[in-house]
């Protein structure tokens, strides 16, 4: 079993040394991941500038290469011209901050995924809630269970899962729920700064909202409460409903068609 | 009516002037813009970095504010932060080259209007099948069109039109056409470039590969037949499919709850 892993924390964070070592009992471990923190990249590419790749190593038993990169380059290029391998599985991750709701589409970690989906590479990313370390092991373990799992059992081209870990020990985890996208979002605020000739400057700041009630199989929800969240998610967002709605429209400039 | 207009080339591209002209027949028009092209920006946004907001001339007709970030950053600061309006619509474009099938994914133009959906704005993203500019001023005269039905009929709170106008003069146009997003997509190349004194460099190449055969209720195709192509978008991709498939999956680590 071949294993690509990358993340958006960047190569040195501690959440993809963990899932790396984790990982290893799988199978080929192949890491290429951002030199920086890519946090917020979304789907980013590079297109207009070069890549540079270079070795990186943390210690005896972790290798990786580094890329100038965003989360989805380091797929792209990993694959198609660093590694020279088809992986079996794309694993992202381990976030350090849970990735739910309207935020994977913010989310460099699971832009991993969902780039190895548009290869037709089962994939999953791993972020676990909060920004501490101390459960990561434990859920790294799991993630290598959730792995295999969905290597085993298959993940259908265009398809990936999203995985979020509360950040609890792991003793007082109740259970694994399988959960959809929730809705709720940030509210987004800018504080301004000015600088030391009064030029000003802002930097985003914002408060999470929930908008999804207390149902447990939404995403933020379930970790919220105890559960590991597993959300399988989909390249195509074709709104189907809508699509019947507009067919009543009528325009004027040019002609709607059927 | 009040229109927030941003796009992902640029706030100097001919498509977001001609946009703004257009729509300034609908009512009061607020654009903010990159100050530099962010094609394949994804979905990312700016949060280790200061924004700065400039005021931006082109000519006595084309006033806007230039923001030294991404798409989705010129929606975000500039409704909570620039304007200090709520605008009635958002509206992103004209794109120079289509947005389709799983290129709204790396979608800076797209972005622009999920972001505003994510805010429960209404939001159309407008492109064009070419690189060239000739039939840009039409398409923003039915990009009005558009954008005043949108309004109008309303589209509901996390929705979103992706808008496609083939490259072609108005009076070869067939029709406007509904469609689905198509599961097309780029075969990745790098093209390696050595530096003088030998380093090694990576450039993104690739070429597009059509997965979706010939109907013509997809985005591409319908472009690519001299149709106008509307597609609804939604936030949530869940895949609801793959969720009941996964509630027969076994685990040992953790055990699965329903």
């Amino acid at each position: 079993m071949k294993i690509l892993i990358s993340n958006d924390d960047g190569i040195d964070s501690y959440g993809i040394i963990a899932l790396s070592k984790a990982l290893a009992k799988l199978g080929d471990i192949y890491v290429v991941a951002p030199i920086f923190e890519q946090s917020a990249a979304g789907h980013a590419i590079t297109m207009k500038k070069h890549l540079k790749v270079v070795s990186h190593y943390i210690n005896d038993e972790f290798f990786g290469y580094a890329v100038n990169g965003t989360p989805a380059d380091c797929v792209k290029i990993g694959i198609t011209k660093v590694l020279n391998i088809n992986p079996d599985i794309v694993v992202a991750g381990i976030n350090h901050g849970s990735n739910t709701s309207t935020n994977i589409i913010y989310s460099g970690t699971v832009s991993v995924a969902r780039e190895a989906a548009m290869m037709d590479i089962p994939a999953v990313a791993f972020s676990i809630n909060g920004r501490t370390s101390e459960n990561i092991d434990w859920a790294a373990e799991v993630a290598a269970e959730i792995t295999f799992k969905a290597f085993k059992n298959g993940i259908k081209p265009g398809k990936l899962l999203n995985v979020n870990f509360p950040n609890i020990p792991k003793e007082q985890v109740k259970g694994i729920l399988i959960t959809k996208q929730g809705n709720s979002r940030f509210a987004d605020s800018y504080t301004t700064i000015y600088d030391e000739i009064g030029r000003e400057y802002h930097q985003l700041t914002g408060e999470f909202i929930n908008l999804d009630g207390d149902d447990l199989h939404i995403d933020q929800n379930a970790i919220d409460n105890g559960y590991i969240s597993i959300t399988p998610i989909k390249l195509d967002s074709t709104d189907h409903e809508e699509f019947e709605l507009i067919k009543d429209w009528s325009f004027t400039e040019i002609s709607l068609r059927s």
